[in-house]
């Protein structure tokens, strides 16, 4: 059985926002994201994937397509493809996020 | 911005484990799943398409392909395609799972 403990699966990086894989399969990803205070994903698209964002701890600030708005815990945004996304952590604590993408992006 | 609060989104029925829709696509869903304690989810399988179980909330009991595990909060399982999976809350809390699947299956 393909389990993972989300929480001790978590990883900070001093030099960027990190990613922790957690399920990967031809058609899909799952990932934690995790954010020191300050620490963004620069804007981005994804032409055919729909991509959810679960937030597990801190707060995230979120732009969709010019649209900004700050989450907490146990809120989910859904970006669906093609919009123009990005996250940044406001602080002062850390951010971590569940991210689920399907289809996986070919680039 | 298509946002949702997950916990204000549950709900619980006394008859059986209860689904409640956050995203929906033509690729992708995302569910929650409320359970009382002794309600189950019975073992099925999607051809085409992998599911992800996050427990947010209580203890599950999770059979995929005649292996069983109890997972708690903040453990996740991946389903590949074709494997045959249930849940059920042993109690004696609620248990509530957040589900993704890819790619949405026909029916």
């Amino acid at each position: 059985m393909n389990v993972r403990d989300v929480r001790t699966a978590w990883s900070f990086s001093a030099d960027k926002m990190k990613k922790v894989g957690l399920v990967e399969t031809d058609r899909m990803f799952c990932d934690v994201y995790c954010f020191e205070p300050g620490q963004e994903q620069k804007p981005h698209t994804h032409p055919g994937s729909d991509k959810v964002y679960v937030v597990l701890e801190g707060q995230g600030r979120f732009a969709v397509d010019g649209e900004v708005r700050e989450l907490g815990r146990e809120q989910l945004i859904h970006v669906p493809p093609g919009a123009e996304h990005g996250v940044t952590n406001p602080g002062p604590g850390r951010l971590v996020l569940l991210v689920f993408m399907a289809p996986k992006p070919t680039h």
